[in-house]
């Protein structure tokens, strides 16, 4: 099994994952989900001993909040906008009339208070307004998120949960926090059994304005990947990152450190479906065969 | 405390829950998280009881799986609709100019092929297309669910874990599952320590059209809720629920049960989050001063 859509095949047969009919939108079965969750511990484990404040966030957040996060700057063909019904009943009879017959009703809809959520950090932000405390603060947050990019690839889902230790305080702590959280975090993967490849990242900005943003990017080393084949072996997928964003979210969030100056932040980022997919690539579609100190890893 | 408000107030102080600036969109805290996830445990244990198919679904379902559950019909205040960007970069500076100027771009946008999932069990549907085997099927799923109704009450959420215990069969199987399950459920809800009522539910179906549907839902008691107070005393709140679909998913799904009449199908709906507030309102906000009967139960 070397070719990606057999591995997406075997991943369905095996009743490990479960298409809905949609591309990159599946369920997900308790064995799956399983190994998901002890990620999630093990994420959960690093945020303790960080002293980070522990976050699950719903799939959907603030409408304001991601605003100010220039998401829709940098990513829109990625988003997921929501609106809501809030009309009455001629609206509604209206709504129907045209659904039924196969035509747009989107007009008939008001904006939500709500976007799906892109990054489980963006909650976080608004959070800190003010200044933080010395030494800064560090949060363990997961969420599921959505990304737009309809794919066969079984790694790359449109509905996927990631996992961030994130760092807000000075330049330099968000900096060590990127570097030596990357550092660990791609430990904690080689430790379960994973061939981790640490690369500079290339993030898919959008369009011209994306070009600018990208190369800043990559001349900056802003961002750093770590990656592992899934689905082939010549298919190296980024399973983990680690992300300087500078004062990206300190500035509109005005978010100060203990020395006054606009707070930096860094986050490491655990792709934990992507690493649920590297493991069973890895290590067969039967958990129960896996090498024990993987098992002992995630099962301690 | 025997107010709704200072309940809300209550949870926020003791960093049970995270506000994000949108009413019924919060983050949960790691005990906050392990109690549902405890919930989760005991409905999956009785899944494997069932020999159900456990499924974790997104938090988006497929958009035409969405349409085929007519919940649309019913309650189109409640849903989230979805759309994306796939303009070029003139549309983006277009979307940009008038995000800025704080002017809708709605119609800038293409209908996602997903909508916020509304409830757990509707991607179970289209996979039972076609004829059930003798004894029907049972499914196990839960996800993050959507509904569109802001309130200040800590119990009533935009986004919220619902966990199903579904049937698909033979009208009388399919009844039998909603009362024996129900009558389960509820007596799991009273071993941690909830006080429960059974009343027939009343559900807010939407304008003219609806009334005729909640008069029906009530004569024919096709769903039941499980009650206990959240917040305040004299306010019940419905905690899980038993449904009797008939044929509401069988028909437009085409599923058959093996005699090859269309199927009917009931579930049994656990709020994974209300429980988890009725457990907070009831024992206490610290987990670790619960009576340890409940505590038992929940982390055997």
């Amino acid at each position: 099994m070397d070719d990606l859509t057999d591995f997406g095949t075997a991943l369905v047969e095996s009743e490990l994952i479960y298409p809905t009919g949609v591309a990159g939108v599946s369920g997900r079965s308790q064995q799956y989900a399983a190994v998901a969750r002890a990620l999630h511990d093990l994420a959960d484990q690093w945020g303790t001993e960080l002293g980070a404040t522990s976050i699950e966030f719903p799939p959907i957040v603030n409408r304001s909040t991601f605003a100010r996060t220039n998401y829709i700057q940098s990513f829109p063909d990625l988003i997921g906008v929501v609106s809501v019904f809030t009309g009455d009943d001629r609206d509604h009879a209206e709504l129907l009339r045209r659904s039924e017959a196969g035509k747009d009703w989107q007009d008939l809809l008001e904006p939500a208070e709500v976007f799906l959520a892109s990054a489980a950090c963006h909650p976080v932000y608004p959070m800190c307004t003010g200044s933080l405390p010395a030494g800064g603060r560090y949060f363990n947050v997961h969420s599921f998120c959505f990304r737009h990019e309809p794919s066969t690839d079984p790694a790359r889902s449109q509905a996927f949960q990631m996992h961030e230790l994130v760092f807000i305080g000075t330049p330099e702590e968000a900096q060590r926090h990127r570097d030596a959280g990357l550092e660990h975090g791609v430990s904690l993967l080689r430790q379960l059994g994973l061939d981790m490849t640490v690369v500079e990242a290339n993030d898919p900005f959008f369009g011209r304005l994306g070009t600018a943003m990208a190369n800043n990017q990559k001349d900056e080393i802003l961002k750093l990947e770590g990656t592992t084949p899934i689905g082939s072996s010549d298919h190296p997928v980024a399973i983990i990152s680690g992300n300087c964003h500078r004062d990206h979210f300190g500035e509109p969030f005005a978010i100060t450190s203990a020395d006054g100056a606009t707070a930096h932040s860094a986050c490491v980022a655990f792709g934990v479906d992507r690493i649920t997919l590297a493991l069973f690539w890895k290590h067969g579609l039967d958990v129960d065969k896996w090498p024990s100190e993987v098992a002992a890893t995630l099962w301690p």
